[in-house]
């Protein structure tokens, strides 16, 4: 298909070419000096991305499920109980991998358009009178419904509750889109992974790991090798790690972090709200709902678009991949069909959104869906029309 | 600016990124059959481009200009005298490097929003009686006006004269792009670069030389060394140049063969129309002037759109270009600020035109030009809409 | 450092320019029928230098460790047991990742100059009259001293004795380098990583599995969510995975399959061989001694060399990184500073071998071992030198 | 063929992956702010190389014989005299393309084995009393021969004559290799191509040009219009082109110049001495002789090794290429089959040197010429070593 293919699933995301450029280049030795330089400069400017200072980023060669892995089998043992919250597909997915290292999950129900309640997390909490859950899982963006849980909420209704369960967040497809704040927080693990809001390709699992969480996997978790952090740790004093890494993608990770920091965290997250707001009135303009009902909890990263009935998302999707070379995301799970998601984070600016707009509104049209052809579009550049024109 | 680049000028074109793999690569030895290999694979390939069986692909390491004045100081003597027309930048430019050589130009006037009347040919050669011209000179695709000259009715008419001048045709912004047929059209010598419609980055001049105009160079032409293709045309027999070439561009130029045989050069000519209709449509829906008067001639490569009376076309450009990444052709020698160009070729697809479009009225609104938000889009989106939808 | 890296530790190997190439790209979706097609071509591919017919591998984005813990915790539960052999680092370290999984391991002591002895497999495998051993893990190319096991007579052996232990083989370091036979040794899982034979960046960690591996892994297997290959083998049916895949080093492993094929796979052992003929002829030249004690059990891959009583290994390799830019591999573990080791293996070829044993020769002589300068390079180039002379 | 080539002719030469990746990127608008800031940087940079305050470097998009003819035609018109000298295969290229251009050469023969005697250059322009030399055109240093003639030598001899001409040095396989100054040396016009020791691959010309030879190419030279460098001059003030430049090679220029200043200039002449040294001792140890008789005169560039008599270098040549995917640099002209060339130029270390000289010394015996086999690679070894051990 002629011309540069539009990836608008909400991750993997477009790598820039800066990042494939630092990639394309020979491998180093891992356990010579240079490689140590490049570990030691990374993890520090990794934490800066997170918001910590008291927290150590761990980098598996994994992918975000990896992550998710390396979060509970690190923390929990076998027998533990966890909190954790039906709350989508990529949250359901998180209580799985607990549930499969046969820790206990009691996975309370909520509504997958609305965000996790903090009451319904202070009720639980406070129901748990024997200190029983040793941990809340929660997904900080869903990235199957592109709801944002207020991890603020759920820190607060924990300590309303007076527990000590260990706080775990998903960041996956938040990290490096929206504000994250593991120590303002309190957070004791985060994860993500290296596809999306990092700009890289898959391959990396991270984890941000707090002082509690550490003390918790020096003294117990499960049965555990290669997710073993302690080894990471302990050989990451010295820039290095106890099994191979994935070298190149380290130096990816270094261009990835420096672009970071020359946009400014702050710009990053305001041109991700900036895009998002304009995907978001372009759904409007198309008479179509966003899946999430509560505004102050919508994604910056991705727009889930609900389908009028009797029309199946994935019909979109494939008309926009193969008329337009344009990646939409499928709906996931017990959403399959009913939704189509707009991926809008990454390395993204304003006329690949438009671009994704117009070629979304045709592939709707040619799918048998009304809309007024434009009406997303002029939507979208209502959205970004900057107020005072230039004098010419 | 973070996301990807919209280099929408009529050139460079985009690069596909496996022109620029192909490219990012280790030098190998010119003298070695490898490379003798290589290069005769590519001219055969590059005949095809041309429509030609008779005529010979030469590749210099430099620009289309510097492919301008090999047409010229190959088959001209400082004294000849040749006929051109003033039809454009490109045309009076083509007509400058002659006349820096010695070259006695008629450069006769015409309109520059429509193409050289073949009448106008037929008159000058008639009236050319002692056979005076050795040749006429004329841009296929006029690239700073969006004119498109017809020349197979310039062959009539040079046919229709009883003429025998070479025909000299610069096909930098058609080749790949439009239907070029140097054979049918017998066309002594075409002109190109390689940074447009064989999208590569700029730097080989190329020209296709029949066999009039290689006789002529055998016996005549100006004083020359760097773009004598003789011993070009010599050393390409077994593979090699008589300098060193442009390795890596010849790999470059490798794929770019490749990838126009897999879509088929009719499609790639068919894509870039249904892209141009797309761009004119939406230059229709803001109200501006298309600077090519006669639909006919329109060329598929790039659209001049005319400014309203009192606005400077480079406030636009420089506003798509500081605010969107969106890169814009300005308007050149006598109608600058007059106009802008947008370019449609080389390896490009709808998305990327519906962005430039929504791009380019969202710069147009705010350099305070009344264009009504959403109309370009929407007009594009209609010419590319398919007339049937699919079944859900 | 000017000019090329010379990267001969025993992997990372030097990753070819077309497999770097080959990854230089945009990720694409791996829910999209591009992927699936990528996928179902690589995995047959795969399986043919595994040679298995019966085997399916099965592709990880993790390390060689990670596939390691994938063998184990697909195949066995906690307090199974396994017999292993103490025979090098990376077998100690493959023992220990079961121990850490809480399977009990019998590490019978071996020579760690010479392979684990088939007899001592048999006998022990006899004395297990109950059968308690699940599985026998074995390392094909013990990475750690260029000692290479034979799995044929291990296999043997574990006939012999009547047993039904699994066979699980780390071919890290051999596959792709050195003959190995899925199939014929009825190998019930192979464990290795992208980045030796297979000449990609770290990242993959792989696994082959046979029928009764698989069988396995369906009715046991210990806790285990990333690593559980039932979810990929069933989704790989369709050319997908359960989660984020290494979108990129699966596009290079597909460049990497293509050139093994190209060359050949007895081509590819064939010149393995010739390299490491090469070396091992250098290192006697040096008067130094050859780690491995058996000369049938030379590894293809790499070449541990012994230093003489008082002088460290690592002295040696500093100075080849510092002064020549060639990376050495370092004693492990228990051979700290007793050996240095020269990896042959990948992407090679004799100028760059004739290249390391130059820089290690002058290592040596600069860290002030007594070795004759120019004398290894002299005996690896009788090594390549053919035996009869071209006509001038 | 596996592992990676050695590209030793005398230029192109290996460009080094960080190169390579600079111009693995997307093009851009070459009218565009950014391109101009691009430019405005590079100049004063390449003008350092040259060692000029005085002198403007100009880049075209073409080889160096295009640049020849840019130093020419700029400067001279046709029907002037200039001196130049026999002295090798491209002072003899040079001479021609003068005389392709009408001027009268007078070409004194001279011993290729020595350089250009500054006394023969003394008397001719002595005799020239009516100073019809408008310039001496030189080759600093002859790829043909490996004999570094001596510009200040030359220079000394232009004033003790008293004479005017303009000094024009061809610098193609010396710049960025072996000293030279523009400025103390008072040379008008330099000549260069990007692929040597600026470590690009083929596709710049580049010329220096000084405060005479812009007043002479203000007021007269020869009809041109590519190689004008007036245009470009004037354009070059606000970063501009006149015509479309090359521009992923001026990312590439920006990031080769970036690492000459990281080497530094005088560590990058050193560490060519170092290379060129080891080189010649090879030489010497395998009984053949140097072509340059004359060793205050040997190039730090290329080596050119006379064959014995009746064996004909390109059987040699031919079988490092075909068995050792090794390039090495044919004997031009009249030495063909008299010498082969080793080029030890650009981004090269001591292990690439030592390859090169092992594949050499293999390829010589392969081809029945006598050599002690590791003769070469001891003696270059032995010019490596360090004359103090390190403590261990």
């Amino acid at each position: 298909m002629p011309g540069r293919p539009f990836l608008q699933i909400p991750g993997p995301t477009n790598v820039p070419d800066r990042v494939l450029r630092a990639m394309d280049r020979s491998v180093i030795d891992h356990r010579a000096p240079e490689f140590a330089s490049l570990v030691k400069g990374l993890l520090p400017d990794l934490a800066r991305v997170f918001k910590t200072e008291h927290g150590r980023p761990i980098v598996f060669p994994a992918s975000g499920t990896g992550a998710w892995e390396a979060a509970l089998v690190n923390t929990l043992a076998p027998g533990d109980r966890v909190l954790a919250f039906d709350n989508g597909h990529f949250a359901d997915g998180f209580a799985k991998v607990a549930a499969d290292h046969k820790i206990f999950v009691d996975l309370l129900p909520t509504d997958w358009h609305r965000p996790v309640p903090g009451k319904m997390v202070e009720e639980a909490l406070r129901d748990d009178t024997e200190m029983g859950y040793r941990a809340v899982l929660l997904v900080h963006n869903e990235t199957s419904t592109g709801v944002r849980n207020d991890v603020a909420a759920v820190r607060a209704a924990i300590d309303a509750a007076g527990h000590d369960a260990l706080l775990i967040v998903d960041t996956v497809s938040s990290l490096g889109c929206m504000d994250f704040r593991f120590d303002q927080w309190r957070v004791d693990v985060a994860v993500t992974g290296s596809q999306k809001g990092l700009m890289l390709p898959p391959g990396l699992g991270i984890v941000c790991v707090g002082p509690r969480a550490l003390a918790a996997s020096e003294r117990g978790g499960s049965p555990r090798s290669f997710f073993d952090w302690r080894a990471i740790v302990r050989d990451n004093e010295a820039g290095f790690f106890p099994y191979t890494p994935a070298t190149l993608l380290l130096f990816g990770l270094r261009e990835a972090l420096d672009m970071l920091a020359e946009e400014g965290l702050d710009e990053v997250f305001a041109r991700h709200r900036r895009l998002a707001d304009a995907v978001r009135a372009a759904v409007r303009a198309w008479d179509l709902d966003i899946w999430c009902k509560d505004a102050d909890a919508y994604s910056h990263s991705l727009t889930a678009v609900v389908m009028p009935p009797d029309t199946d998302s994935d019909v979109v999707i494939r008309r926009a991949r193969e008329r337009f070379g344009l990646a939409l995301g499928t709906g996931l799970s017990k959403v399959k069909g009913k939704l189509f998601r707009i991926g809008h984070l990454g390395w993204l600016n304003e006329l690949e959104v438009l671009a994704t707009v117009a070629g979304t509104e045709l592939a709707l049209a040619e799918s048998g869906v009304t809309v007024r052809l434009g009406s997303g579009a002029k939507a979208a550049e209502s959205a970004f029309l900057a107020r005072e024109t230039v004098s010419p």
